[in-house]
Formats: C-alpha cells, sequence, structure tokens
C-alpha cells in the first residue's frame, strides 16, 4: 500500500443551507419535528421557505462540512458530491474549494436545481432541517474517482446520502475502492430516520467488516442497535467496528476503538446559537486526531472543540481559526 | 392630500450580498480600495470571487436594508428594485418580502444575473465592497408604480442607483410623482465616487427644492460642498435642504432641519464585526422617527442604535429586535 496523498475523501450531499430564525410556534405551526431531518419535495420546500423569515444562505452538507473543519485544521481533503449548474450549486462549489478542498465532481446541466436545505433555528439554538435534495439525489457511480479514493487515509460516507439510489450505489461503489485499496470507511449514521429505512444495509455493512469508523448520537445508537440504554448499546456495537464514537449533545462524547474506551465532556460554549453542524465538526476533529496517529481522547477532545466553535454561530462551517483552537492539544 | 398609507417607498439596487472575511494583505494583494465601493464586471467579479474564501449570501442592497430596518421598527415600506430570475433573484425577493416590504417589482427573464456585492471585510470590521450591478442596472422607468409612490409619506432613493441610466431615469419620474403628490423626497449620497460622476445632477436637485431630506456621511458631505472641513460642509449644504443628516462613524452623526441643530454620539458597540449596512441603518432608525413625528435628536438616536445594532454582526439586514431595541427611546 502507497504513502496516502490525501488524508480524508468524502462522499455526501452538496448542498446550501438557508437559515432563519424561528419560534417555537412557527415549528408547531408549520407542522415541522422539530431537531430533525425531512426530506421535503419542490412544493413543500416553496411552502416552508414562504413561511420562512429573512434568512441567509451558507454552505452545508453534512459530510462537507466536516471535510471544511478537517481542511481548516490542516488535513488534506477531496469532496464528491452532485450540484446543479445554477447559482447555488456555484455557491457551494465556490465555498468548498475556497475552503481548501479539491472538488472536481462536473456539475450537473439538467434539473432539478442545487440541493438546498431550508434550517428553522429556535431560540434553544435547536435546528430544524427540511432538505430539498435536488441534484444531490443524482450523483452517478461514475463520479466516484477510484484512484483518488485509493489515495486517501479515509474515505468518510454520510448516511444521509444512503436514501437515494444513484448516491447509494456510488457509496457503494467507493467502500469496494477503499476495501481494495486497504483504506479505512468512516461513516456517520447521520439520522434516526435514515436508520429506520435502511438499517439493514447499515447492520450488513458492519458485519461485512466494511466500516472502520463509525460515527453516531445516542439517539442513532439506539436506532442502530434497538437498545435505548447508552451503555448496553455501545457494549453491542462496540465489538463489531474497529472504532465506534457516539455523540451525547451537552453530555460530552464516548469513543471505543479496539477494546479501549474514552470519553470527554461537551467543551464549554458561552452560548449556543446553532446546533447546525455539531456532529458534522465533531467527526472533523475526531479524524483530524485519527489521521495523525493521535490517542482516543485527545481525537475525542478534538472533536468536542470543534463541535463547540460550530455550534457557537449561525451555519455550520467553521468560522474561527479551529488550528488555534486545537493548539497545545 | 390624502392621509399616506405607506411610510416609506424606497427605489435602489436589489443585490445579495457575498461575504467573507479577509486580511488586509488581502485587500492589497488583490488591488481592493479598502473601506469603498467599486462597481465590477463579470470577468473581475468572476476573478474575485475565486479569490474569495468561504463566503455566506445575505441580501443587502443600500436602500433595502434601510427599508428592513424601516419595517423592522414597525413602519409600513415599500421596495421597487430590479432582480432577474434566478436563484439570487428568489433569494432577494423572499427576504424582503418575508421582512413584511411590499415587493412588486417583476423579476427580468434576460441576462444579466441578479445583482451580487463582493464583500472583504477585514479583522477590523471595515468592508470593502465589489458590486457587480446585472440585472439591477436594468430597473426601468415603467416599474416607477406612481400610485404606489403617492401613497407614501417619504420617497427614499438610493445614491448609488444614480449610476446607471434606466434607473437613474426612473429615480427622476419617481421624484416627480412624489413631488405632484405633495410626498417627501429623502436621498442618501451613497458613496463619494457617485458624487465625483453625478454631483452636478445632485447639487441641482438639491437647487430644484427636489430633496426633502438629504443623507451624506462626512466625506460625501466634503465631496458635494468642496469643504473638507465638517462645520462649513454643514453651513454651507444646511440651508439648500430642510433636513440635513451627516454621519461620522464613531464620532456619532449630526442632523439639521429647519435651522435646528441635533447631534447624537455613536452608541457603543461591545465589538465592530463588520461595518455593512451602518449608514443603511442610520438612515432606517432616523427616518422611522421622522415619519413618526419625533424630535430632531431622538431621530438621530434611533438612527445610532439601529447602526450599532448592524456593526455587531456579519450582513446589513438587523438581527436583534430593532423594535425592542428603541423601547423607551
Amino acid at each position: 500500500m502507497t504513502q496516502a496523498s490525501i488524508d480524508v475523501i468524502a462522499i455526501g450531499n452538496a448542498i446550501v443551507d438557508v437559515m432563519a430564525p424561528a419560534s417555537d410556534d412557527d415549528i408547531a405551526r408549520l407542522g415541522l419535528a422539530k431537531g430533525g431531518m425531512t426530506l421535503v419535495d419542490t412544493d413543500r420546500a416553496r411552502e416552508l421557505y414562504d413561511a420562512m423569515g429573512p434568512a441567509r444562505e451558507i454552505s452545508g452538507g453534512s459530510a462537507a462540512n466536516t471535510l471544511a473543519g478537517l481542511a481548516a485544521l490542516g488535513a488534506k481533503c477531496a469532496f464528491i458530491g452532485q450540484v446543479a449548474q445554477d447559482q447555488l450549486g456555484e455557491v457551494f462549489a465556490h465555498d468548498i474549494r475556497a475552503g481548501g478542498i479539491a472538488f472536481a465532481t462536473p456539475a450537473r446541466a439538467d434539473e432539478p436545481p442545487t440541493a438546498r436545505c431550508l434550517i428553522f433555528v429556535t431560540p434553544d439554538g435547536q435546528r430544524t432541517m427540511n432538505t430539498f435534495l435536488g441534484a444531490s439525489q443524482f450523483l452517478p457511480a461514475i463520479a466516484v474517482d477510484e484512484a483518488a479514493i485509493a489515495s486517501a487515509s479515509v474515505l468518510y460516507l454520510e448516511g444521509y446520502l444512503w436514501d437515494p439510489e444513484e448516491p447509494r450505489l456510488a457509496m457503494r461503489r467507493a467502500i469496494a475502492a477503499a476495501r481494495g485499496a486497504g483504506r479505512k470507511v468512516a461513516f456517520t449514521l447521520s439520522d434516526a430516520f435514515v436508520i429506520a429505512r435502511h438499517g439493514d444495509d447499515f447492520r450488513a455493512l458492519i458485519a461485512a467488516g466494511d466500516i472502520d469508523i463509525l460515527f453516531a448520537n445516542e439517539h442513532e445508537l439506539a436506532a442502530l442497535t434497538g437498545l435505548d440504554d447508552f451503555h448496553e448499546g455501545i457494549a453491542a456495537l462496540a465489538p463489531k467496528v474497529p472504532t465506534l464514537v457516539v455523540t451525547r449533545s451537552e453530555a460530552g462524547a464516548h469513543a471505543v476503538s479496539g477494546g479501549e474506551h474514552a470519553q470527554v465532556p461537551a467543551e464549554p460554549v458561552a452560548r449556543v446559537i446553532d446546533t447546525t453542524g455539531a456532529g458534522d465538526l465533531f467527526a472533523a476533529g475526531f479524524l483530524f486526531g485519527h489521521v495523525r496517529g493521535m490517542a482516543l481522547e485527545t481525537c475525542l477532545r478534538l472533536g468536542a472543540i470543534c463541535a463547540a466553535e460550530v455550534i457557537s454561530h449561525y451555519g455550520a462551517r467553521p468560522e474561527a481559526d479551529l488550528k488555534a483552537l486545537v493548539t497545545g492539544i
């Protein structure tokens, strides 16, 4: 196996977040599932956008956010994802490349437009996401650059993208390429609803030994294992993956790797503004430590620091100098 | 003259701001005029966007920002401006309508795309603006709804839009409609470069008695009067307009109306993040007080409070509850 020239290559939704403050009354009135992610069609997206207050647009996408954090920490990254040939596609491509991340997937000429996620942020900082997948769901398997995947230490995959068929096939192809090249595969479960639909697929991937690093929050852990108790869930899942990382919001995070357990408290935050991207940036910090060969607890601490940065402002991409924040860790 | 049913109707650039942090080195390397506004063509816009860091998109446009502030304070407002039929046009239209502002100008079907302003924000909070006018410069005179203008207490015009020919004609038509209906005309000089090109027009409008409320910063005052001394400039210009409002950044603001002078210090700000929109929101606060018949000094204080809010975060549209901020003033 040759030396990797890329730290992390990721496949994910290429999406622009459209974010606005909202009240709990708005959430109830619009029939939204607070704190969750719901897929919406064109009509529902239009209805929700019309009901939304003045917004701001910031590039998002779970795996893309993770790469933005990794690149800000100094990792070499590449992204694979599908935008359309439109202004939001240009925004997404600009932002990811401006973050120093290689992005070569050609924009798609046809309808639908580039994906967007309408995010209602309540005063408690909780985000309620409504995703119009648009072009993102048509990422073709041909977009998977197998040579690039073979040259990356870690292939990182976003569970959200398991839902549409074409990207799922693309990700299966990518997993095969990574395993064939002896590289690691990291996977984030993304949301309990994805597990409800595709839990069998995920359990099969784990059973086949295709996932080296698995990211979940405590709700996803419960959904995947069928065990409501956190420690029972960890005990059931940890023996099946080389590295398991479970985040618990303000209760911190827990990791198990090769039988070793580590845990960290959440990093203190003066004021939680918007939790969008918290898990994504936790994964960024953890993976950075992992590819640099740091100790398990250090990886968790890096994750906690990056997550704390991203929830202290609007948007799921880091704003502060992450390198400076983790200096001396 | 019938009772006005709209407080303020404005004509301005319909523009989306694309904002990113930048260093002073970036400003120098890219040959930008720090703190100023420069018009850019498609090629230069592309070059600057490629050189820009990861950005966020927030609706802008000077007069539109002022209306956003006015509407947030509780004023009834309408906007006239030209977007294209594209995603950024939808973003602009959504944001202004979501702010409670009437906006009926039809989107333009042809090229060029909706206007955008590439804004580099340096660590001192100063913004350096590079405007691609796009569709905005093709606002036709036919878009001026004379009945709406006749029904508004104040017609507010943005000097930036005096540059392209079609909107200039549209604004002249709007001024005639407002004066014919016995309404007030407010005008912001926008930038010294506009005065360099169109100072004769502005002086002629003032001489003809077509401007009732004139907004300027101290640099624009100097450019318009040819007098570098602030007090000499005020003394020369004040007798020519019923109300003159001059802002001086951290040195506060000064107004003269019907021979009465008033001044206020700048409102303290914990940390200046981004000065984009400071003048626009000052105008919002002042005009709100004016249409509500408040004392001159109170109008200035409202302006200072609104300006302080907008420079304490990224973007030129208010985020905090302006109504609450000015309660008890």
